[in-house]
């Protein structure tokens, strides 16, 4: 049936981020609709921010488009220019390779909802804006790395298995 | 800025079906956020239906992944096995392939509006559930036939030119 019961959905915590950094997402928590659903090509994922949650640390993708309407609550958007408040209906578009970092943060009281479209491809780059970071995903998995490639410091992660 | 403004997006009305098939669009408008937002891997767009309008005529796609999600009044999303009310907040899947022919109605007396996300691919097959009619898209556009490629009758479309 192409209806998705969002009940029945698991909700997914946590984060694929290294060591210390894990912790930046507790307060984020997705419905993954597209996989429910049979999607391959791209997912789309209902994401719930708790007060003081962020989407992600703010980064841009080489290779994949991305797309991001809030649901619920007030989100503000923060990105390289300034920061934009998104609200119920508000729509932003996130083109492969544009340079501009983002992500979406609730400093609110109150949960706060949005949904987020972002196409698979084989391979992807991401760039973290504010830190010195790169993910590049292959199917082997993804790999965090300073900009330059050489593996991230103690510093930066703290113990990476914690 | 990643942030759209909704206001200064065209909202575009029409069909690309031939003949008289084009007048069962007269209910649909649509907003095209992604092409807006400079998204090229997926379409995103915010349709709206007056009352008695259709999404299409119901259908299913050979190669794009499709997802929906309610967003404005009450909708009926049709498909081969029944019906489903589809209010603000329910979502629907329609993997590549899957041959389950579906489109969404709005019988209420008020408008009502969903988000539709595709996959963009260099070409693409459709067939129409209902009838006898299937469209082929490549970089050459798309062309309307019956589904064993014969060109479709005037019984079927009316003088194409109308």
């Amino acid at each position: 049936m192409p209806k998705l019961d969002l009940t029945r959905i698991e909700r997914r915590t946590g984060s694929t981020y290294p060591g210390k950094l894990r912790a930046t997402m507790d307060g984020r928590s997705s419905l993954r609709l597209g996989d429910a659903g049979g999607l391959t090509q791209f997912g789309v994922n209902m994401v719930r921010l708790e007060p003081g949650g962020m989407s992600s640390l703010r980064h841009y993708h080489l290779e994949q488009d991305e797309f991001a309407m809030a649901i619920e609550g007030t989100l503000v958007l923060v990105d390289d220019d300034c920061e934009h408040e998104m609200r119920p209906g508000d729509c932003a578009t996130f083109p492969a390779g544009d340079p501009n970092g983002h992500h979406l943060i609730n400093r609110t009281d109150a949960p706060a909802a949005f949904l987020v479209v972002g196409t698979r491809t084989p391979t992807e780059t991401a760039y973290y804006s504010d830190i010195d970071m790169m993910v590049k995903t292959d199917t082997d998995g993804s790999r965090f790395t300073c900009k330059d490639g050489s593996p991230l410091t103690a510093d930066q992660i703290g113990d990476d298995n914690e």
